[in-house]
């Protein structure tokens, strides 16, 4: 289809492509970073978010059903290189007081996408008249920021205390 | 340095670097995108985010002086990711009545990421009793977030309507 014929419609199914791609790689990486923390109250948030994040996705094959298209992915730059950071300071920072401080500025990078994609998705949704996908897109979008505090929370506690 | 014995010092100073290199290269995307951009209203708010960004650098290169290093980016995968998707849309959805939804989409994921960064470099400001810098972070994270906020706005009441 040539670029000018594209609709909102076609945007909404590429963002939600994108989107998709990330919360499968997001997925992978958490056990990861589950692994490397320091802290249990970390560890655990982020077994956690690992357990929604399977929730999410379902969600997205929901959407996916409700547009009339099979799910799949198309690869996201952006989650890519998040998690390439993220990596990079669980590599940098091995065994340093301050790896719970990095490996929480990584997640909460990581939520931050999210919360960015799922409210695209969520204002498309509700522009578009698809009021059960919005309200799919919301309830993830829900999640996604309370994880963000959460992480907030743990750092002010615990992770930097140590750090110092 | 060994990573074991790196601290929250480093960490800030990696973080700081990469910002900067992201701040830098999102000054440079902000005019392909205004030049994009059909509405004027949009045009308009790259615009006044691009003159933001230079001094969201100069407070940048201010913090580096106050750490006492010289302002020095580091390549930031994340926003590569972040502005390459960006370029992708601006490709796929020329001229399509769709494209400004698009270019406040990847602009919206621009500022989540500054907003994460900024955020996490505030509270690291914060815990290392570097108030001077924490202040000029705290400033720089409410801009972000404002422009973020009035994207939304710009998205709900005029690029959308378009886009359908």
């Amino acid at each position: 289809m040539p670029a000018k014929d594209k609709t909102l419609d076609d945007l909404f199914i590429d963002t939600l492509r994108d989107i998709y791609y990330a919360e499968r790689k997001i997925l992978k990486a958490l056990p990861k970073m589950q692994r490397a923390a320091q802290s249990e109250k970390l560890a655990s948030a982020f077994e956690d978010h690992r357990e929604e994040t399977e929730t999410h996705i379902e969600r997205l094959q929901k959407v996916f059903d409700l547009v009339g298209k099979a799910p799949r992915g198309k690869t996201c730059d952006a989650i890519e290189g998040i998690i390439a950071e993220g990596e990079d300071i669980m590599q940098d920072f091995k065994d340093s007081p301050a790896l719970d401080a990095g490996l929480i500025s990584s997640a909460q990078a990581v939520e931050h996408y999210e919360i960015t994609r799922y409210g695209t998705l969520r204002r498309w949704a509700t522009e578009l008249k698809m009021k059960e996908a919005a309200d799919l897109l919301s309830k993830t979008l829900d999640e996604e920021s309370a994880t963000d505090k959460k992480l907030t929370k743990i750092a002010e506690s615990t992770a930097n205390v140590a750090a110092h």
